[in-house]
């Protein structure tokens, strides 16, 4: 297919896939003559990708790169793929470890997973390394300086609810392609995030209409 | 107490009090030299309020000045003063009606709403227009002009887990006095968005290992 046909069936307009070729996050079409090429499957699939990255997940350029290039490595797992891909979205600043608070957030954290079993029992060090982890330890070091300290009591029944949406979410993806689970697992946790929250919020206002409000 | 000590107590700099102090967001206090004025703990309620909307929530100051407006009319029932802080917040952009996606992910919206319960029967127009509800429909047409439509049918296992975690977030709004419930609602609701969301990318990889990893 020509760029105006890849443009129209990836969503991306053809600026911006130029931009793309010239960063090399897409590899060059098929040149059939001096001023045209031509696009296949691959690109479109590839497309995608690039897009559910930058474009939904607002992850940067350079970084994008290095996650199609950790993609390509031969023989890696499903689940190393779907990680690879996922771990690369931005999550928000680092804990600061300067902060006392940050190292019972910490210690939070790891009881938390240790209780639910989701420590990674061959690599703790790479479930402490891993971008949620970092997210989870910002989010409870604020929440405590900020005089709202919780507890591992307090999180695990929103731990036990994400963990049966992620059955979901997996779900999800899995109803795509083999070779479109990665941008689907890429675009659905990214999309799925300000479903979840406007569904909670509205949710709140539920509650509160049934606990405050009269008749 | 003194200035120094208002900040001491709320964890905001005395610049941004004074900030807030001009932007009459807080109320000055009683002067008692001509350079000192004396500060209470009704100025320290509002000043966590103040904190909670603009620092926390990334409430705007002009929004801020509404939402606490709002707050301070007599006979206001709880529920609605948590609603008035709550959805003051942010929310992303909303739905554009140019897009004839956008129709249709309103009515997955509204059939979702129905069948859950949720549609405030008395005022259902007031559902339409709230910022969770847009949220809900902005985020649901983007997802299905990438490619990904989804279905009352997929959104209703996570309404129901937001519906559970939403009485474990009012349970914990409700451990608070309440003369700081509403501080308490716009805080806890803004903060556990990334405990959630990091909790969900975690429970992804654990799921991910258990689908795909071998034993």
């Amino acid at each position: 297919m020509r760029l105006a046909e890849l443009s129209a069936r990836s969503g991306v307009s053809v600026a911006t896939i130029k931009y793309y070729l010239r960063e090399g996050l897409l590899h060059p079409g098929r040149r059939v003559t001096a001023t045209q090429a031509e696009y296949d499957e691959e690109h479109l699939r590839r497309l995608r990708l690039v897009r559910a990255l930058i474009q939904v997940g607002r992850v940067p350029v350079s970084s994008a790169r290095e996650v199609l290039a950790a993609l390509q490595e031969e023989g890696l797992s499903r689940n190393r793929q779907l990680g690879t891909a996922v771990w690369a979205l931005p999550h928000g600043p680092d804990p600061d470890n300067t902060d006392p608070a940050t190292a019972s957030a910490r210690r939070t954290a790891d009881e938390l997973l240790g209780r639910l079993g989701w420590a990674d029992d061959g690599a703790p060090e790479a479930t402490r390394s891993a971008p949620p982890y970092r997210m989870l330890v910002t989010a409870l070091t604020t929440l405590a300086r900020l005089g709202y300290p919780c507890s591992v009591t307090d999180l695990e029944p929103y731990a036990h609810a994400m963990a049966r949406i992620a059955v979901d979410d997996l779900d999800l993806v899995e109803r795509h392609a083999p070779d479109e689970q990665v941008e689907a697992a890429v675009a659905l946790t990214v999309l799925y995030e300000p479903v979840l929250l406007g569904l909670r919020r509205l949710a709140h206002a539920q509650e509160s209409r049934r606990r405050y409000e009269e008749g």
